[in-house]
């Protein structure tokens, strides 16, 4: 028998479909019911998220929180009673409308900042500067860019698999013209989260672009004695700054106040299925955010220890992407400003894995000790970029 | 008997009114069933377009699709089988909300580019720039600026003339105190949709003021042979690329790679009642688009060949103006930046002829050639201004 | 008996409520019939106002029209038959949503200016212009930016005070970290307004901050003749062209063309609860508009005499500020960027006075009068800030 899929259209101006605020259950889905799923829809009101809106999916024990109104970005996931995430000082969840990106220098997107899961890109990630005469924001433009053709869809068969699905554009007549078909997948029975993401260059043209998925953790997995375990072929700091951290840059503080953040570049080492992997794990070592991700269009891996006050945000992000944190104008030396080629599709895979008990945080430190083997991570005590 | 007419007030903050999605046909209006006459008017959803609203009014055999949430653009037109217009890479009719026009160097105007008749201005209107110590964006912020008081005008007798109507205003206190009375009118038996603009300097102190109407026409109308006709006293290309093309400067080629952009500029050529005209006559010279404009406050016209592949965006602009698309510090001194007095209004013209037989195109290339008469079009070889 | 008080929450996030467009009366929060008090909130529609809010309250014989959508900036009062307020070219209200305020020049907030009172901060007020390596916008962020937890608090004991408050966050990740609870208060047999502002700094870290009420009237109290009286210890003007005015800086003129705006920096004079008071009192000595303020957050007060012709916005300002309008750049060195610590909250008040009959002007100018005493208010005859 051929797998069956039920699809629910959330959003679609093709379509003509605007479910707004809806709730629906696995029995809505043709599931037995004793299948953990649930997807709900709020629209988000006052202050700047006036506007927004947030998906909730419960799929086994997790819940996922996605916000279309921003990219299809993840704002936290929670699996039994472990939240992932972070707590920013920006609480709301802003609707782009509010955010001017050329804001202070190219930093208006700090002003919506609050997510798990952030997508940085697509024709320029990294810090805000001018590059090859043009102004670039912080980070591009995506994550402030609402998605339409929304669609959950759910397998009727076991194991009941149930994707998320949403198209971003970012089109800019004659310099731009992606579009991102996004995907998360969660399974009933399994602790990941998979994001599957496809961009198309519709122009006739090359184009270079760059993506970084920014992902954040705080408490409870990130904590004194936390730390970080990476399969890697080299590790360097991003300044001066960093430099001075080196020799503990897989270690996690306490929040510190003046802390503020050290930045690490690592060159991914990846398995027979190219496939890098990090771990953040808790001081008990009972819980631990795993980041896997596909290394063809994903070499890098930007670590962000932002270890200030819980005010302050005290996050750690774990961030595969085409390019480290620069701004572009740094990156075209390093090989990290890859091109797409006029109707080509880039795939990028990122998969989270939700661990919430000892033994799964062990599976994971074995699988990245297997990975890793032999192999050293040369530690490099210079910045990788000479900044000005 | 005085004519009379039927109102259809659509939006309104005075009034009270939003009518939101609706749809009207000639009986709400009084008029003989036979009449073809409709008017919906949608609310879009997803993405970008989030809020966006298209009215579509047919009357006869023409539907032109009005964006009042953009100004009171045209979106597109079709009559009979035959449309109007462009295929944009930019697909979502954008909400100004998701605009901002600083980015990239002042080029954010283009994340919504995708109209057959975007008005450009009216404090400035061309390329993006710094002139006289205020930096200037791309084509001014008219088109990016939500409509009020719309109202739906439709003649009691015949020949049951139909006008919509839409205010905008351009306001920044101490700078601009502009607003633009905007009407189109239709008539069911004719060809034409008449665009007349009224801008009202409210302040009590002289400006100075530009207005372009870049009016963009793809296939069918566009394509390899297609040909321009034009009444002109004089044709100069805008820059060393175009100088380059400017002995077929008025025939198309079809969609060419790397193509790109060739701009021409023309100084227009009126009959006795200050009108000048311009046909874009397709390949089979079945169909055409005829822009006719008066000259009073349109003296000259861009020519637009963007004669790339299709996913650029194949397209000619046919674009009366005030002033060419330069930046505003190069009109100066060619006498294309205009003063509109304190209180003063300044009245603009554009029709077009949505011409679907060769009988029509026939007349309208007689027509053109009635008025050029004995008088030649200089073909200057430099472009009008040396840019840097 | 211990006072109570009744609550009407109307918009709140965290409550998921939003009341959106309501009416309620007296009898509504249980009091006596006879007790003058009516709020309602209305959504707009059209132009650039879509989607703004507007709440009427009316106690006693004062009406208060304030704009959520705009940071609970005050649009105008209506005592009796006279309104407070002015009449800006900007007739809209505005949604932050298409306000851009870089744009040119950091000049965006002019195209939503026209309210009585708009707060200025709070990261930064004043002109706009590169301070310390970061360009600052006019008179910051906080007006555009829509408030949330808005709640009406309304007395159940004479004199039936009633609250209208509403909190407006001002975040940047790293950069601010400052929420503003705003509160008006109105008193059923009172002529006054009370603002009472608390900005909290929620970062671990000092931050600097500024803030100005600009508070602004034009006709009936701005008039030929009008004049000012503060308790001031000193006058100068804010540059060379106010010098020319300063003889004459306390008297109003009829609106005179070209004559644009003076701007008069004042050093406050406080009582002894360190209250200082600004009059403007109308051409008949009938009418008065009276701000007072508490000195220890706002020592300062600018006067902006915009008194062109009212199609630019006859107009005064009276602002009392921790700072005055320059951009912060020339404010360092005048000691007028206070610090706010972390965790610190700093108190705003300001009052306003409807003053309707000449007994009450009257009792204003006496107040002020003995504030001054026989401290003598110094004039400068040069600018405070030596502008390039």
């Amino acid at each position: 028998m051929a797998n069956t899929t039920a699809t629910l259209t959330i959003l679609s101006q093709r379509d003509g479909i605007d479910l707004s605020d809806f709730q629906r259950d696995a029995k809505d889905f043709g599931l037995p019911a004793d299948v953990p799923l649930h997807v709900e829809q709020v629209t988000l009101v006052g202050g700047k998220q006036q506007g927004s809106r947030l998906i909730a999916l419960t799929v086994g024990d997790i819940t996922v929180r996605v916000i279309p109104t921003r990219g299809m970005g993840i704002l936290d996931a929670v699996r039994g009673d472990v939240r992932f995430g972070w707590d920013s000082p920006v609480k709301e969840v802003v609707h782009p409308g509010f955010i001017n990106q050329e804001a202070s220098g190219g930093c208006g997107w700090l002003d919506g900042f609050n997510e798990m899961m952030v997508r940085c890109g697509y024709q320029w990630a990294g810090h805000p500067g001018e590059d090859r005469g043009e102004f670039l924001t912080l980070h591009g433009r995506i994550q402030n860019t609402p998605a339409d053709d929304i669609v959950l869809e759910v397998d009727q068969q076991p194991p009941y698999r149930v994707r998320l699905r949403g198209r971003v554009d970012e089109k800019r007549f004659k310099f731009t013209n992606f579009e991102l078909d996004t995907c998360l997948t969660l399974t009933p029975s399994s602790p990941y989260i998979e994001v599957q993401d496809t961009l198309t260059n519709l122009s006739s043209y090359d184009n270079t672009y760059q993506g970084i998925y920014h992902n954040n953790f705080g408490a409870p997995i990130l904590g004194k004695g936390a730390r970080l375990h990476v399969t890697g072929k080299k590790v360097a700091p991003f300044n001066d700054y960093a430099a001075t951290g080196l020799d503990t840059w897989a270690q996690m503080s306490e929040p510190t106040a003046q802390f503020d953040e050290m930045v690490f570049n690592i060159e991914s080492l990846g398995d027979e299925h190219d496939m890098a992997y990090a771990l953040l794990e808790s001081p008990s070592q009972g819980q631990g955010i795993e980041v896997a991700y596909k290394m063809d269009t994903l070499p890098v891996l930007t670590i962000w220890k932002n270890l200030d006050t819980p005010e302050q945000g005290y996050v750690v992000g774990i961030e595969p992407g085409t390019s480290y944190a620069y701004n572009r104008r740094h990156q075209w030396d390093l090989n990290l400003v890859p091109t797409i080629k006029g109707k080509e599709s880039k795939h990028f895979y990122v998969r989270f894995g939700l661990l919430t008990n000892a033994t799964e945080v062990h599976a994971s430190k074995d699988q990245i000790a297997k990975v890793q083997g032999e192999t050293p991570c040369v530690v490099e005590t210079t910045p990788t970029v000479r900044l000005d």
